[in-house]
């Protein structure tokens, strides 16, 4: 089995190409996808729904594909933690889900044997990660140089609070605790609660969300658009 | 098989961590995906996609998540329909779907020992009805306590005519009947026709769509742009 | 296995109605995305993509709906590529990927026996191609009208340069050559690369893309938003 996170768009053919690469490679492998929404180039937000999906799906390998520097000097590489194989770009990206299971090994794969010929500048996911994470759903060995880390995701100011995600829905996921009284963003008031559910349609709710992670939502609306946040950002709470 | 409807978004994670819960449960059952672009939390809209769809799939079991009271008071329910189980919240969104096919057994799993543990306040798809679906996919028998009725969708009142959904292409599903002349909406004449075909670009038209409800749809563009409605809204045809 | 590509947008129950149909004709195969966010009823991207992806994926019926004149006049088609099925509207959108492979047979499938009963006026994808998909992917000979020829995509005059495809990430596919020094579009520069990581975030690069077209892209950003240029527009480089 193999999942696949990317930016590539829910909307374009790129998710089914690469598919249709591991298809080719090894035909009975089951695809989940884990979403390709991803906004462009946002590896934060990509590691972040990567590290949070991983531990609910079944072992396997595990394809993410968010990558500004694809074409440069970025490596690529597979991460064997455990049963699971992570094979993406070295940018951070997969750093937080490989330390969430524990890494036993890195292989250097940008230089794969198993990928298509010619690599192209632009497509990795299509000539380099897929073709890698078909070889290795069929149980394959990689070849690569091993190194020693991978690239860590580049870390936020401590003493300060920030969006660290905004989802589909745009509720703001935060790097903040949860208050124990109401506060103000944006001159706006929010309560404190558990869901949606406990503010009246058009209120914020600032609340633990399904991950543990402290997230500010609107009943019936986008948080992230009345307060005009981005993942990123800093967040005042008042 | 499984088929899965939400309002989750074609581009978050939420739909491949449900699938890979169930894939945990349920290695081999297949999942076909019925869209996760409903408008967030418009109950009405997923009831009449769900209702439209079924017929067309095989039998199994049918996961639907709209779910504007997670963490609340409303039920979870799994409802037996002959052959197929309908799976998800008890607050509209099954109903349609249940009685076209006939409602043989309705089951309360909100607190199913399937459930992961502990339960989010906020993602019961993943914590609740996705393993749920996955239990009653391998052909096991729910636990929990027999309901008489499900929750029905609140009724239109029926000397208006609605709008009752906006496709994606913003094409205006209403509950009112095919007019023989060309009508006026908000300004703009509306031609009576078979297909969009029927009327130059940029023109309105009156059809009776696939599934036999009257829409308006404006040759390649969007009606519900061009006249500012959207799903709930009364029209008038002058 | 099937491979299905439409403008039918990846939010509504369309696609998911389309598997469904072929599920129940045919529950064993496969279907594999190529992506549902073609531009409403734009055949020439719809084509653009179809004969980039279909080289990537295995052999087997390559299931393709972008159809304006659906209901209309135009023909419903089978055509056979050696090992490879293209299953669609007769409007230019299968011409390009099936010249690719090479035409060895046309069926004109519009009254095949294995549509659904009674067929829609708007819904041919669940009512006239699934199903044909299906039973094309079962191995079953299509019965019907051979064909001469297909009808043909448009062809954009040779003498100037089009855009002509705007992708996901708002990069502008385009008709040119690459040129050997940077270039002015609307009033912004633009580098020669090899990829977007060549130029600064926010800058303009004209690069060969990962098909071999020479595309537009911003770093970061959307090329076709900054510009205003969709597909079909006349492209002027100074």
């Amino acid at each position: 089995m193999i999942t696949f996170l990317s930016d590539y768009g829910p909307g374009d053919e790129y998710v089914g190409v690469v598919e249709g690469v591991i298809a080719r490679i090894a035909p009975g492998v089951r695809v989940i996808h884990l979403g390709h929404g991803v906004p462009p180039q946002d590896v934060r937000t990509g590691a972040r729904r990567l590290a949070r999906a991983l531990p609910y799906t079944p072992a396997g390998v595990h394809l993410a594909v968010v990558d500004p520097g694809v074409g440069g000097e970025r490596r690529a590489v597979a991460v064997r933690c455990g049963e699971r194989w992570l094979v993406g770009p070295d940018n951070g990206l997969l750093a937080p889900a490989a330390e969430r299971f524990g890494i036993d090994e890195i292989v250097d794969v940008g230089a794969s044997e198993w990928r298509l010929e010619p690599v192209s500048a632009t497509f990795h996911g299509r000539d380099v990660f897929g073709p890698v994470a078909a070889h290795l759903a069929l149980g394959e060995t990689p070849a690569g140089p091993r190194l020693d880390a991978l690239v860590p995701l580049p870390a936020l100011p401590a003493d300060k609070v920030h969006v660290v995600e905004v989802d589909g829905f745009g509720n703001l996921i935060t790097d903040g605790r949860l208050p124990s009284v109401p506060v103000r963003v944006g001159g706006h008031e929010v309560a404190v609660g558990r869901t949606f559910a406990d503010v009246p349609p058009g209120a914020l709710v600032i609340y633990e969300d399904s991950a543990g992670d402290v997230a500010i939502a609107r009943n019936g609306g986008s948080a992230a658009a009345l307060l005009g946040l981005r993942a990123g950002d800093e967040l005042e709470l008042t």
